[in-house]
């Protein structure tokens, strides 16, 4: 097991001007999980409950996904309902019934905690402290993500995670919510401020900027023609992130740079249909294509750099 | 005369989170002629007040702008008073008075219909197609820009217009308000199907996409620490873009998506101080090491491109 995820297995019902789904497979470690397999061998931590569908603990199998942790408690799975009007960078939630989450506390067998790498995606602060605590060493890479909510019921706890992790990701809003700060640049240096060493800052339909101590990296996103559903994108971008960074076993600038463009990948084809659909059946090829696009999208090259630009010299 | 601008030349009332200023050297034409002259030769045609200051001409001239067309007219000048709150993307417009611009109809002299590169700023579509029309040959590029106003109350007009030119430049929030289209590549293509060969959407803090009929182009905002003032960035990005183009006498892929790089320099500046301030007093040094910055804001280079991806080929 190379990448470790702890976070949350769930089923989805959401609305969006494109249609509704009613109580799909959806969850952060879920999504975490259908997109960082294309890249390395990942394992979950997570609760479910004993509603949970057999095909559906099927299908983290079918993805090759280490399902030792995937932990089933009688009750019911996680489930949260969800709308997005017109603007689809900010889901509404509608309800949030955390279920078997409740009172889960995983326990790490001897794999999970030699795992090298490690996420803890979008889930209470205190389970993601306690998975980092189980380690039985440091894995070379640690990234967290979070939500509003935690920011706002759990900011201490939250703190001390975000404290210990290499990288944090996080949405623009949330880096508002959590430092106080409008702008990005000032949010991101308070949060750099903290311990990690890099924060992505997660922008929707904008794309990602990459605030390292050593760099700076921003990217657009995808013109994704029809967006169908944004549930899942976040994790999905991690697991593009996280799952190059595990494969490659770099952390550098140029892995973290790439990290981001797999990443956003990832998201773009997990936002084309309702859940888990499009982004659970591609190829390495649809993959490999998409990068690409990327990188074709964002090229720009002007003879000489800088030094070939037309300029009248005469200043002031 | 490489370029001719025909836009609003102003004084503007400015409120924004980081302070105020009262009745500052504003405009379309304005911030547009200070952006493009440092790539080309400029005239502008515009119209201005009896109140309008000397100092004010002569920064023009001092600019090297050609001020044949800056008409005098018996009244008072331009005058916009705006706010910005916490979302520095919008302005809220306090006061629009037009005064000499309510009558203004421009003649323009023989080395002004010669132009071979034309911008039709924003102001009245009547204006931007009364200047077009003068024109003794089709300009070699023709762009335009405009605002929710004219969408507002004069979309037929504004419709012909569009249709007549190369490249049409306008914010993320009009192409939404002109094409009722909420995606942005669905609105582009849209505005792409009217006829202009290039449609650039203006994303204030998010950058810029091109949507061109044979590419697409995508860049993040230059991350400025502190934005003071937004106020005619998207002005500044056009002087940038056509200037880029004007100077090289190019039109084609490349030459556009640099020029887009140029334009969002430009724009960078503006934002860092009130009014003009900065757009005025840069240096050839410092546009181009922004350009650099650019480039370095997005560079990724996966070993092999799409192909040095580390994927596990076991698809499904």
């Amino acid at each position: 097991m190379n990448l470790l995820v702890v976070g949350s297995v769930a089923y989805d019902t959401i609305e969006t001007p494109s249609g509704r789904a009613d109580a799909k497979l959806g969850g952060s470690a879920t999504y975490f999980s259908a997109a960082s397999r294309y890249f390395t061998d990942v394992g979950v931590v997570a609760a479910v409950g004993s509603d949970f569908e057999a095909e559906d603990r099927a299908l983290f199998k079918a993805w090759g996904v280490d399902t030792a942790g995937l932990e089933t408690i009688q009750g019911r799975t996680f489930r949260w309902s969800g709308l997005y009007e017109e603007d689809l960078n900010a889901a509404i939630t509608r309800e949030t019934q955390l279920n078997v989450f409740a009172g889960f506390s995983p326990r790490l067998g001897a794999a999970q905690r030699n795992a090298p790498h490690l996420f803890l995606a979008n889930i209470d602060p205190g389970l993601q402290r306690s998975v980092l605590d189980q380690m039985d060493r440091r894995p070379g890479l640690v990234a967290s993500d979070t939500m509003n909510l935690w920011i706002d019921t759990s900011k201490p706890r939250l703190t001390e995670v975000i404290r210990d992790v290499d990288a944090l990701l996080i949405n623009e809003g949330e880096v508002r919510l959590f430092t106080g700060e409008r702008g990005i640049v000032a949010g991101a240096r308070a949060l750099l401020d903290l311990g990690p060493r890099t924060v992505v800052v997660k922008r929707g339909e904008y794309g990602v900027a990459v605030f390292d101590r050593d760099f700076t990296f921003a990217l657009p996103a995808y013109p994704v023609p029809a967006v169908a559903d944004p549930t899942g994108a976040g994790d999905s971008f991690a697991g593009g992130f996280m799952g190059y960074l595990a494969a490659t076993g770099e952390t550098g600038e140029e892995a973290v740079r790439c990290a981001a463009v797999a990443g956003s990948v990832m998201a773009s084809f997990a936002v084309e249909s309702f859940g888990l659909d499009r982004l659970c059946s591609l190829t390495a090829e649809d993959i490999r294509r998409r990068f690409e696009a990327f990188a074709d999208l964002t090229r720009f090259n002007a003879l000489g750099g800088g030094e070939g630009l037309p300029l009248r010299e005469r200043d002031g």
